[in-house]
């Protein structure tokens, strides 16, 4: 499992939607900014990766909902690595309101490695044994940052 | 299983970004409008469940991204019912360009019946039977609808 | 002013927010909506632009909001030119909704003509040929069109 | 005009386009937090102004973008009061990128004073006393804040 890296994110007033809750298609935005956040913390930032030719387009995608955040609400979205396999990635997710301990969400998103062209890559080097030295580690050093 | 409604979506130029094709987490959205549209062909418009007291709120989301979709391509969502339950109901989606024949992503969400105050409902009529009676119909009809 | 391209959409359940109405930023996406069914109605589709390495990229956005829009309300978006000048097109919209007589907004965005290095172009053609015939014609034409 | 609070957002993967740079629509988003976070620190945050009765739904709208802002920059919004009258308000705002000198957007939002109904209020307390007081202050306090 490695670490997990803690992003703090605050509910926008149009991220919520009629029902006077955050949108259930805004979590996807958050696990977003949570691995963006991990790879800058842990590795390098991902714009680096795509300098170097290195996507992480998702290939899958699960979120669980459990309680609802609310506007302006401020969320810890804690991201960490469940699987590094030779050819995608996989984050796992806890979302949840830094007032109440709560779980508002978790999920999972799955990345295959790709090139510009959009063809899979085997195990893109550096970020490849990075993201292996990472997952093995048994720090469980959780660093908070606002986005 | 029972029919499945078709949708016409165009894929909008702020729902790319900088990958070139859409971004993920807009099919999500993408989803809702499939269901918002199958609700509305085969049983009453989301709106009137909403005036009636009945919420459907999303407790899980799923998604498999299979070939990326770009700037102004023509969409199809198909949207059906997998499962009714006493207190939630999960749709099936499976999203394709309209000129070619690969499957650009599939998925499935599924959501508990809620009063306004956020208390799950158990099977709320007339829904409930309608959805009941939906997802048994033998019917494989498809409509296409514009958005 | 030549014609107008009339494109209708239907309001999203993730475009609302808490306040129960469309959220005010959703509407400069439809502006861009409307421009896209423009452009492929009277000229060639905006994708084909970029292909040919004329990107529009947008200078400045006005938006007067007059009346909410809701949640599956059907709007229509009325896109015309307002003027062309030899690096720049400024585009007029007005968005209505179908069952209501009331202006729900109107604005306007003025849009520069740049390569894709983001230079400034002086009257790329054969687009500024087309933009300057049509915003000349006394052609009142109103083609309604699903998105 | 009073002080300006400076809040500092990154931009998300999800706010750019296929142009490679943020999206035109979410400026508005951005003013958006812009106008929260000034509301916190001047007066009261804007969700306590909502729970009291007072809604500010947005009348006008205007951007001018000057340079465009890239994936993961970090981004300055400077938030300010332009004007206070018996019925609106409206806030400035100016968008630079923390590490360029450059202005990335300039604009302003208008706002109504609304009650829960939607109908105008004029001068409601204790917000416009407070919007009135912070506008006409001297002071050229600049508070710097993440969101």
């Amino acid at each position: 499992m490695g670490p997990a890296i803690t992003t703090i994110i605050r509910v926008r007033y149009g991220e919520t939607d009629q029902m006077g809750v955050a949108y259930y298609g805004n979590y996807l935005s958050w696990f977003e900014i949570g691995r963006t956040e991990f790879c800058r913390s842990l590795s390098s930032p991902y714009r680096e990766w795509e300098k170097q030719g290195v996507f992480l387009p998702a290939v899958e995608a699960y979120v669980r909902y459990k309680n609802p955040l609310r506007y302006d609400e401020r969320v810890l979205i804690k991201t960490s690595i469940r699987e590094v396999t030779s050819h995608s990635i996989t984050f796992d997710y806890r979302v949840m309101p830094e007032e109440r301990s709560r779980l508002a969400a978790e999920g999972w998103t799955r990345h295959a490695f790709c090139g510009p062209d959009g063809r899979l890559l085997r195990e893109p080097e550096p970020f490849h044994s990075w993201l292996k030295e990472i997952s093995r580690s048994s720090l469980e050093e959780v660093v908070e940052r606002e986005q």
